[in-house]
């Protein structure tokens, strides 16, 4: 199937959307920095307002791009889209379109700008790849096993069809096995129960349709998984519809920031457990930052012809800079011709085995 | 509108089945002993094998009441419906049924056996209350308030209209009533955004029936609340459908398990952490007991001719005492009449308004 290209030896260019965000160049331009710092292979475009953006402009393998507009947190999506023609995040994106050369001027965009914006003015700016329907939101969610669970829709798409969540579970795989060098990724369908009977009309004919292409070779179909499923690591990645994705994964933000709250809270309750705490703080610090989720910070914005990446708004300069560094893995490892690849043949395969990927009046939905 | 009911001065009769569960006698009996003693005015039918039972039917204010079968854990729905005729979960919700004296035998009815069975034979033998098309299973989930969410459903219900949305919201409202005693408890609807615009056609639907309940003084109705907001306490009660609050509490049951996993790793790492345990022994225990889930196990299952609980199957003697708790609140502060009267007076309020609580056509649909 997909043969996967070796990385990039090439430098890898990366337009960042430097207002973006609730900081703005306060945090994008020290998290540039650092990772450049690290990444000698990197080339950046700083896009944002000239004279924010002046000294910044002058370190080696940055070069500045104006725009002379921000898309704030709260903007509606309207105003980004058709409004603020001038924004940051706009030509950030833009600098990902193919030109006349046949090359883009970056191969991975990074932006903390707000997410239905983002979004928008990517899929206007670059449209889908060829037989993706919606893009997704991916998030890499840390596992028992010290490893990430890959989420995808995480929130842009409300109703999806068992269609989508195939095309999820391909480019999922394809963002597993570029950036976390899984070959064979296992997917799992989000469901109520393991059992197949369980669920949705939509989700069981979702099972039947990764099964078909488990059964052609294009996936790691593992079966349905739970919501413990995610933070048990049981597959690579798990499938379900943004709507699902979007309240497990603030349902669980809002989880561990109520658990944080009662373990300082608890330590800082009498002198005896503030003393305990200075005891216990070397192993405090290292549970916090095992779990810190600044370390996987960066939402990739999957089946868009051009790689975007997603920071938190909220995002501080040693957050936005994973976010660059996960950009960078992907533009690196070739994520954009994977999943390129992946959707052609899997949507070949299946077609191959005389099994159109949406059969409107099946068996299944007769069976219903 | 609804008058509450003062709480019961009778004795409160609960049929517990004995046999439910991943350990059966041997955790609910110790239970049951517990809370016998805690509450004078309660009263047990101990519902199992009558050899298993011999001993504790001799405690006072306990009742044997004899049921030769046992529903397993892993049992088909379709086996408890209509094999197991003699099971002590279908005795155990039988004593909820009205007699030819217009009493029931039991206030209220607690298992630990399988959700999927426990909800099918309540369905079949008690019926729905009139007005509600499905019942749903509410459950309390710590927020950073100290207190409790009531999140529902949580997995009766994978498709959901609008109109089910309401009587959830409704069903929530009354059980928060009565369990925790708030005459007009805030209800919120989960979505993947705070606006009113944002989210499915269902959901947008349920967010305006939802308004006009409230405009009716039927319903304290927030607004939408995100994942998030459960842990946050924004409102009293969270409703959605029974995928997204199955995924949600799943997902927040494996981070929590992951979290204290974690936790403990690094507390027992080397001999310096295993002293610094130590030290922070009694915090981390106090820690450990606020966020304990024994102490809110119990599901409510809503909506029926009768009040079922459902304790979490692998729950232990505390755990499971605590679901007979949140039943005998439940029974003596008059939940039934509660949900009866709530949603009988909502319909009412909502036709008396001219509207339809299920318009078919409405310009809400068309506009979609």
């Amino acid at each position: 199937m997909t043969t996967a290209p070796s990385p990039m030896q090439t430098p890898v260019r990366i337009a960042v959307d430097c207002m973006g965000g609730d900081h703005g160049p306060s945090v994008t331009l020290p998290a540039c920095r650092a990772f450049l710092a690290k990444h000698e292979q990197a080339e950046l475009l700083l896009v944002g307002r000239a004279a924010e953006l002046a000294t910044a402009a002058r370190w080696p393998r940055c070069t500045r791009v104006d725009a002379t507009e921000v898309v704030q947190m709260d903007d509606p999506i309207e105003v980004a889209l058709r409004r603020k023609k001038d924004s940051s995040m706009r030509v950030a994106i833009a600098q990902l379109k193919t030109g006349e050369s046949g090359t883009a001027a970056a191969d991975a965009c990074v932006s903390a700008g707000n997410t239905g914006a983002l979004m928008a003015l990517a899929r206007y700016l670059l449209k889908t790849i060829e037989g993706i329907d919606r893009p997704a939101i991916a998030y890499a969610m840390p596992n028992r096993r010290d490893a990430f669970t890959t989420v995808l829709d995480l929130g842009a798409n409300v109703d999806c069809s068992a269609e989508h969540l195939l095309q999820f579970a391909v480019m999922g795989s394809a963002l597993a096995a570029a950036i976390d060098g899984k070959d064979e990724p296992s997917v799992g369908l989000l469901n109520i129960g393991e059992e197949a009977i369980k669920g949705s009309e939509t989700i069981k004919q979702a099972g039947e349709l990764l099964r078909r292409a488990a059964e052609s070779g294009m996936l790691n179909f593992h079966g349905n998984v739970e919501g413990n499923d995610i933070f048990k690591g049981t597959t690579d990645i798990v499938v379900c519809d943004g709507f699902v994705g979007n309240a497990v994964l603030k349902a669980s933000e809002g989880l561990a920031t109520m658990l944080s709250d009662f373990i300082r809270q608890e330590f800082t309750r009498t002198l005896a457990t503030k003393l305990a705490a200075l005891v216990a703080l070397p192993v405090l610090n290292r549970f916090k930052a095992r779990v810190d989720p600044r370390r996987y910070n960066g939402a990739a914005l999957l089946g868009l012809r051009g790689l975007v990446f997603k920071s938190h708004g909220s995002a501080d300069a040693f957050a936005f800079e994973h976010a660059l560094e996960r950009a960078y893995d992907a533009a690196r490892n070739g994520l954009l011709a994977r999943v390129h690849d992946r959707i052609h043949d899997t949507l070949q395969a299946l077609a191959e085995a005389g099994e159109p990927p949406s059969p409107p009046n099946s068996d299944l939905t007769l069976a219903a």
